[in-house]
């Protein structure tokens, strides 16, 4: 039915743009924004055009913020200088912060390095990250460690290859977050490639 | 993070107020925008308005329509005038017209008979169905049948009574839907009530 309403199609259209909401979803979405109240598109709408103008890339880094120009993890002074942790995208902060098990910097790459798909490392903020890191050790700040938190797949093992030639050269310590079984995971049921490397990692007890 | 960006927090706060779109997915879908073209926000948010703006329920069934008075279904002059398909909510249209099995007339009700949420018949379209039917009598159109194609829920039960009262008093046909078992369904997994219904409901062959 939607053929015959222009503006229903066009809104099924705009939704099923988004990440997991396929054709149906998003005609089920649009009915219930059609049967809604005006307010309810209205504010989506408002906060879909607010989020865009008013949130922007940290300039130190660029993890999302609003405001000023470093985000809330750079200017925070209860947090450490001693460690920046490098991520693939800013909302990989949200995991690493509820897990309460780091308290130093951010560095976000905006991606990984993807040669299939023409992602190469000048597409990413490796050059930032380098940048600082110079920095850093010419002003004297305490940095001892970056930790590397990239995702566990190819792009994500090319990423922490390359970064950790990089940051090598620079004298200083680079770590990549543990792989291995998940917790709560049953053994039965892991893949034998996550098995193979908990085993190798395996920790003194 | 979001509690330090008031423009992500909003538009997550938004985002999960649609259905079936929980805290994270909404954050999830909320990234996805930041990390797009601007024009996706923008499309989105006009799509959104625009929806509101121009979608209206047709005069004369109440499904949604655009640019004209009456709707596709109501202005067709190939669709047959004997038979009124009732429904809950004009995304109902969108499944019976796939199926092919009616080319009559619609009528949505916006709902159903729930005392228990306080929705009474006075809240429904149906005082305008009672005089669309006098209306269609009085000037001897051919009309002959009442479909009601309703929720199989309590209050579609419910409805389906109230409204097959009123229509009888108008010596017009009036039918429901069939329950039963649905198509490709396995016996052994369909609760009783449905087959007890279907039972009830067998056709010969």
């Amino acid at each position: 039915m939607t053929q015959h309403i222009p503006s229903l199609q066009k809104l099924v259209h705009e939704i099923s743009r988004l990440p997991g909401i396929g054709p149906k979803t998003a005609l089920r979405l649009a009915f219930f924004v059609l049967r809604s109240k005006n307010e309810l598109a209205q504010n989506l709408s408002t906060a879909l055009l607010a989020a865009k103008a008013q949130i922007h890339e940290c300039a130190q880094c660029f993890a999302y913020t609003e405001g000023s120009d470093l985000c809330h993890y750079c200017q925070s002074p209860h947090r450490s200088d001693e460690t920046i942790c490098v991520i693939e995208s800013p909302s990989d902060i949200t995991n690493i912060e509820s897990s309460g098990a780091f308290r130093g910097r951010y560095h976000v790459l905006h991606g990984s390095i993807a040669p299939l798909e023409g992602v190469t490392p000048n597409d990413l903020r490796i050059q930032p990250l380098m940048d600082r890191i110079d920095q850093a050790q010419a002003e004297g700040s305490p940095l001892k460690e970056i930790i590397l938190a990239l995702d566990a797949d190819l792009e994500g093992d090319t990423t922490a290859l390359y970064l950790s030639k990089l940051i090598r050269q620079r004298q200083l310590k680079v770590s990549r977050i543990a792989h291995g079984v998940p917790i709560g995971g049953d053994i039965d049921y892991i893949d034998e490639r996550t098995i193979g490397r908990a085993l190798q990692n395996r920790v003194d007890i």
